[in-house]
Formats: structure tokens, C-alpha cells, sequence
């Protein structure tokens, strides 16, 4: 099944992010270990809110919680020490109690990695809760057209 | 979709590991940061291997690897600190230079997450490779039925 | 200056925690990343407070936390992945708003490290704050005779 | 006992990185786990060899690592997520075949944590080694005058 976030949608709101691996990222195969892509997802994603929404910081304020229900990610090739990657991020779906996130990690040239997040809303008790209608219909709009 | 994962194969070979939950294992949420559960994934990873085939050091004599390609990880339910997991792995597909793994993670009666994961045989250059024909034959005797 | 950790003082109450190198502790040295083993001090002070006093969720329900203000480690040998570490724990401190342990981490017969760390007890809104009198003299019983 | 590093010596030389704490180095107090600020230390004692003497690879290349023998951290207040730290880094002591870094870690106009890490030079079989005499020197006069 050919990855579909090999290409990133046309004219869809992305942000990105650049991190230089440090040397505790790295594992005895002297590349950077598998779990830590998802803590770079995790950047791209809180800036993406935060240049296009608003700050994940003020999510928390407003009484909800933007929790991970599935994380998927595709390597394509290892990344070691002092490499510089680049994380882009977008939204692939938004409903009123849900969303979901598609990912490149981008090292030069060459394509690292692709992605993608599930996340449920939930309240400050964990429950499951709808977002405000203002917050959805503003990352609605931040969709892929 | 269904998760195919929500079953594990009758007669399928298994090992499980259990995991008290650390306090630095949590995040500001009080929960476990999603990244750590793909940690746990190897932890039940290798002791299959362990069990079932050989130890993973074993494999690093003998000249090669195996990578991680994909991790793909539903999450059901939170988990807190000091809560016991259970972490069960068990073989999804061999082939002569891939091999993918499924995985449950449970607390106590309840369904925490499944997973899967799908790796390719390097050696130590980092070049895919075929694994050694024993190897192949012994790892797919360990498949469901 | 002598290392004051190379002996455990006689008589003194202690847990110790058995711990086999995951992979992921690894970094591309093929060693345990030293900011891991501060993690490992957590295991056996959370097994010391269980065993010897009470719970670290109880401390949480009695409404105070138990902080970090020093970690002092001192690395005498490598680890390498799949080896396994007995982490020793006991207490070198206790007043009624602070409190200090002492460590031995250990590979069979080696002393791989050791280790000091300094606590302050807060209240769930950070501030500084004394312990409760039974539970100072509960942990006072603990240290070396 | 007065903490050494509340003061950064005069004339020293010194590197300093930003760092943004993301969600994932947050645990379950809703602040920075310590283990954290190990690492925080890395960042900057890199940033320092490749501002002032040469990139910790080109040691690499050259046939040594520099490794951690001792890491004492003193926190003397919380962070949280999304805060920006500032990881001060300076040089010790530098011996043919050890040296010690002092670091401040500074939050806006506080002092959050003071450290020091003690490292020795080994060879790529880990055995202790000196380093060459040019790269002594050149460490030499970057200490404080």
C-alpha cells in the first residue's frame, strides 16, 4: 500500500520545525532510536497549534486535553548524531471530538520518515468532550482545501 | 477499520513481560507519555526473541540487525504511575529480510493499547539482508497455524 | 576525595531494585546514556519509601510530593545492553523538610556507580512545606544505627 | 556548603544554548522531570567543544570519547512545559586525561539549576587514554584566567 503521506496535500496549513539530534537520542546501533520520532512528532504538532491555533498552554486553560489515541509512523532511513532534521505537520481531519495529524521528518534532501496522529479531546477528568465550535471551525479551515 | 489486534491468534507462539509503570515515565498530564509505549513494545520485542529464537545479542554476533521500519500504536485507555502492564508480543509475518510483530498491552482485565511493528534485517553496515535460512525457518515455525 | 558511597553504612535499612539494560538505554557509545541512570536512582528510592515507609501515591493522597533539589552520581564502569544492575538504596538524611539517600548501583560483582540524592517536601502547590511528625519519625528509624 | 557555580568566573569562556521544554519532558508534578536536566547539560557541554575547540564528531574521528564520570546537579527551582531555559556551559579543569564543565541553567531572570560533570578520555575500546596535546591546550586556555 503506497504511504499516502509521502506527498503533502496542496495549499493545506503546515508548520515545521528544526532539531539537531543530540547524542542522547542515539542508541548502540549509533543511530537515533525509533521511540524518539515520536517525541518529534510531538514538537511539529505543538507548533502547528501554536502558528495556527493557538497555544497548546491555553488548550489546558480552557478546561481540555488533546490526547494521542494512535501514533503510526513509517522509517525510511536511520539519522544519527548532530544530523539536522526538519518536522512538517498538518492536519488531515478535524470533528467535533477528534482530530488527526500527518507528518514529514526531512533530513536535506532526503525524507526520514512519515507520520500521523489520532487524538481524542478530552476533559480536565479525561473524559471524552467536544471542543468549542469556535476551536473546530478555526482548524477546520486549516485543512487541505 | 477494526483493529486486527484485538485477537491474538489462536496457537500463535507468545511472550508477555510485566512493567510497573515509573514515575518518570509520566507526563504532565499524569499519564504515561504515548512515546514510552513504544519502548514497551521492545521490551516484549526482545524477550520474544529471547524465548522463542535466540537473544537479540545473539543476533548482533552473528552480524546483523533488525530495524525498526514501522510502529503503528493504538491507545484504548491512559495508564498511571505505579500501575502493572502487561506486554504481550507475538510474530505477524517473516520474510527472508522483514519480520512484523503484534502486539496487546494490557492492566489488570482491561485492553491499554495494541500494536504492531514491522522491521527489516540490516547488517552491520546498516544494508538490508537477508537473515540466515535457519533463522527464517525457525522464526516462521513460531507463526499461527 | 574518597567517595563517602563506596561502603554502605552497617545496619542501615535498604531495597534494591533489579534492573536488565534496555536496549533504548543504549546510546551510540553501545553504552547505558548516563542521564539514564538517575531514572534508575528513581526505581529503588520509589521501592525504599514502599517497602520501609509507605507508597509515593500515598504521599501524593496525603497531599504532599517528595522533590528533587540534588542528584550527585559518580560513574565507575560502563553498562552495556541486556546486562543486568542491582540499584541499593538507603537513606543518609532525614529533617522534617528534607531528606537524603544514598546509592550503590552494581553489575554482579562491580560497582558500576553511586550515587546521592537530595529531597524537599512540597505541598501540592509546590511550596515548600514540613512532613507530617509520623512520617519523619518513621523515615528517622531508617537510617543507620 | 556554597554552591561554586552560583557564579560564572570572570573571563571564562562559555557557550549557551536555548531550550524550550516540550511536553514530553514534563512528568506527572506538572514540571520538568530531573533526569531531564542531564541531558539539558550534554546540550550545552556540545554546543561548547564545537564553539570553542571542535565538534564532539571530529573527536570521534579522531579516535576518542569523551565520557561522563561524574554529573552533580543542584535544582533550585521547577520548569514547566513550553518555559525557555538558557544552559550555560564553561570548562573546569582540563587535565591530559580529564576535565570538568560548570553550567547554569537560567529561566528568564532566575537561576533554575547549577551542575558540574566530571569526564574522562577513553579510546574506542573504552580504555583510558590521554587526550593529544594539542587538543589539551587548546582546552587550557579556555579556562577562566
Amino acid at each position: 500500500m503506497l504511504d499516502p503521506r509521502l506527498q503533502i496535500p496542496d495549499g493545506v496549513a503546515k508548520s515545521s520545525v528544526n532539531y539537531v539530534v543530540p547524542f542522547y537520542d542515539t542508541d548502540a546501533m549509533a543511530i537515533v532510536h525509533h521511540a524518539n520520532y515520536v517525541r518529534y512528532l510531538e514538537l511539529a504538532r505543538v507548533r502547528f497549534l501554536q502558528e495556527h491555533d493557538q497555544a497548546y498552554t491555553l488548550y489546558v486553560e480552557q478546561g481540555f486535553h488533546v490526547v494521542v489515541m494512535r501514533v503510526d509512523i513509517q522509517l525510511k532511513r536511520p539519522t544519527r548524531f548532530d544530523e539536522r532534521l526538519e518536522v512538517i505537520c498538518w492536519l488531515e481531519r478535524v470533528r467535533s471530538a477528534s482530530l488527526a495529524f500527518g507528518y514529514q521528518i526531512r533530513n536535506g534532501e532526503f525524507l526520514t520518515a512519515t507520520g500521523m496522529t489520532e487524538h481524542g479531546v478530552v476533559n480536565m477528568q479525561g473524559k471524552a468532550t467536544r471542543m468549542p465550535e469556535a476551536r473546530r471551525i478555526r482548524l477546520q479551515s486549516l485543512l487541505a482545501p
